[in-house]
């Protein structure tokens, strides 16, 4: 398990130099140590039973019977992750730095619902007080914090922004186009009671979901749905069996048996260890299960 | 379009060297010459008509309507299918050959419901015969003898045979296993009638395309239907994410920034057409679009 | 984002030489200058500012609340792209080519609809006047113009387009036999009132969309179904697993271990940095996380 | 077919060296002799025919009527398994390691169950007696110590846990946020009962399941939902889009027609055979079919 600020904190939040909020920066910040690394076990066992009190908590049978139960372990856990968000602004140079981060913002989201509710009794009327709650469940991120392969994965994601953004307008033009055609084509008296519902439809079936909500009843309706499902469908079927095809092809001939590296024999069948033509040993991995 | 049997009959059926036996060949069996073409076209053309005719004769309103249409064209397309296996048949050396192979059988069937409806009424009792004449629907498989793909698909799935059985023997353990599990979870009072039925629904719910017409009830029987669910997908999508992520770190470094293949430093903007550290060029297929 | 016709329009529909034809031509066709840039901006906020309407004005009660404001709107829009239409045709030598290009027959679908209502009353006898201002949607297509990918889509998409059709047809032959089968062990008592209903089906459940508005209550028929269901993941799951799997034994063993690509030896645990044979450093990417 | 322990068992479980135990030993474990080979089709034939019985068993209709002869069945199934079980203890020299490996409890968990309820019978009490039946679905697991793929499909997962596991987390991650928000916009009075009914809900869009048994119903719901749907869809069709643009993108130009890799002009049609600017030929396998 990596620390997670470690290689970007140390400029980035200031670490400071010496005495106790050196140490605390090494436990909180860092993994190096067996007490840095003690505390991220402990921080993720505490963030993932507060996910699931407040999950257990929206059980009505649950929370009716361990009413008091669930009250206290939360206080708790908000106390818990008061300390540690105060220990964190404490032992860095920089704390406005940490606070305006992603992760501040996360750490402070989770702590102040609770707080609020208190604070701010007015609010009752505004937002209901399970709402305000419930955005404890903003704790989860913290894990990201925990797992290099996330970095990766979101820096990733963000080099590849351009594609994904065309892909998807290709995505939303097709699914507002057929949306539009099917709210005409079946009209409201079959579910399609708007172009927006119609087009909540055409996501459903595109994305080959289905949840059978919203069902086309007419002819031409469930034509231009088949249309749709094989067009979602293909997307994926049709990129894959491409890419599977070129790879086969390397290895076999244009009648689908396997192909001699060598001399372009393309007629030994499955069993065969050599080629039947020149002698040359066929490759192990088409040999072995194909 | 090929001719269907052009790389394999001159040998397999037996071609005949002259004659109008010849020539009838030349315009069955293969398509290098206008005839040869204009034939294929024309058949291809007669059995598209012919399924659509059956399918539209499924139809109630149709059928009622178009009733003595449908009939006629019936007869139309099964005298002329029957001509024209006569014709194949009569046109090659090794008949028998022909009969027996698989397209052989395809036209035989393609035929036959039409005159056993006739020659043996008692049928009547035994089979619907309407089961009979949508035995017709086979004509369909006459159309696979004149795509070349398709012969390759048939020798890469015949290659890969091994492969797909294992995977296959995987998942229905799997399933048998899971379904198991919520029948005796669920029971039958929720839809789980017995362990065949239950392995449907597993089925169902591993190849994502879930029907909805059985749904687990229980907190327990949604768990493991929340299980099977992330495995059917994510047997989908972790090889999908793994294949991009090893080809995406060929051009991201560890933090998910351009790398140059030169001298690899790994902190590229995504307009940056030239590696700060080393000028050497980013490549274009990462510059563009990325 | 690139001018929509940067690269084709000099030749293809005749840049003027000068006076200000040319400085409009640079402004709309063009999106080198501050001007064009603006320009395309513009547009591209008001068709889809225009689409939007279109979608609120087909909710029921958003129509009735803000029936005038949606009006004016539309003539506005209207307007704006009659204006834009008449610009485009102005300021090139060949307006004709224009008008009959893709693009150039999508601007007029876009303003069509409203005047057609007008000047055409009679209209309102043949076509919903709803389904004319519909047809108002197909601006959206006038989106593509903005992004270069979209070209390279299309071009990849015409250069795939046997492998394409040759996939669909496979995938019609299937579901028309299937759907056939169905037909015959399900019957219309159970939902599957004819063929078409019935390969509408098919398609439902080979695309794993699986509406469940039709479902198999047989168990020959849940049997038929299960076979359709694996077919249609399977042909997803089987090559993803297959190219997977290959990428894989390069860099593991018969025994799933990790190979040393110097001597072969394939037993090292994941954390291993070196061979445990040769000395050999293990590569990275296999290292880290795995 | 390979021996389920051949590369291991010889030291792992203690081969014996000679005498009848050898002679056994050779014919359970082994499958190179005529003797050893028949052994194991005649387990697998009664393995599947076993889960046969049991699946049968639990059709209702089955039940009632081949009462006698499924307890039958099932009582010569036990005890041949116990007898296999035993043999395999007797003929090896450490008979524990056998008994604590994987195989070897699943044997076990596939004979104990019809002991237990005679043993037992208090169990009926506190366990269903078809539950205890139930468990001799297991025997299906014996299956996959005769194929040499699964052994490395278990290595290659294992190899991989790490990136499923991070994968599965994210996933995790997404489905309680996404729950929690359609708990709180939805609520319970649209089948959002509590948090985990809704994570449930998510999992089925975002795996695009979509049973359909909770569905959202108002504006921001569906909204939300077209997000999740697109997200799980959209994890399968980006990056196979992406590893196909970046294959086509190799065979073609910018502008998607074919590129020559020897000069690199890109405007060839997909009949070509010779680029038209240096009379390279253009590679088969982008001619045919393309």
């Amino acid at each position: 398990m990596e620390a997670p600020f470690a290689d970007s904190s140390a400029d980035r939040f200031g670490r400071p130099a010496a005495g106790w909020r050196r140490t605390w920066y090494t436990i909180i910040f860092e993994a190096d140590t067996k007490a840095g690394r003690a505390f991220d076990l402990l921080l993720l066992a505490l963030i993932v039973a507060s996910v699931a009190v407040v999950m257990a908590d929206s059980v009505h049978d649950y929370a009716a019977r361990h009413d008091r139960l669930f009250e206290t372990l939360e206080w708790g856990f908000t106390i818990l992750f008061t300390l540690e968000y105060v220990a964190r602004l404490a032992c860095i140079d920089r704390p406005m730095r940490y606070a305006l981060s992603f992760f501040g913002l996360v750490d402070l989201l989770s702590v102040m619902p609770t707080y609020l509710a208190i604070l701010v009794p007015e609010l009752h009327a505004l937002i209901d007080i399970r709402v305000l709650r419930l955005l404890r469940i903003f704790r989860i991120l913290k894990l990201a914090a925990y797992v290099e392969e996330y970095r990766f994965l979101g820096g990733a994601l963000r080099s590849s922004r351009r594609k994904i953004l065309v892909f998807l307008s290709v995505v939303l033009m097709i699914v507002v186009l057929m949306g539009t055609f099917m709210y005409v084509i079946e009209g409201p008296a079959n579910g399609y009671t708007s172009i927006p519902v119609a087009v909540y439809w055409a996501i459903t079936t595109m994305t080959t979901v289905g949840f059978g909500d919203i069902t086309p009843k007419t002819d031409l309706g469930r034509f231009i749905a088949s249309f749709m499902m094989l067009m979602g469908w293909g997307v994926l079927a049709v990129p894959t069996g491409i890419v599977t095809a070129e790879m086969t092809s390397q290895r076999l001939g244009p009648r689908g048996l396997r192909r001699c590296e060598g001399c372009g024999c393309d007629e030994h069948v499955r069993e065969a260890r050599h080629c039947h033509a020149c002698g040359a040993p066929l490759p192990e991995s088409v040999r072995t299960g194909s």
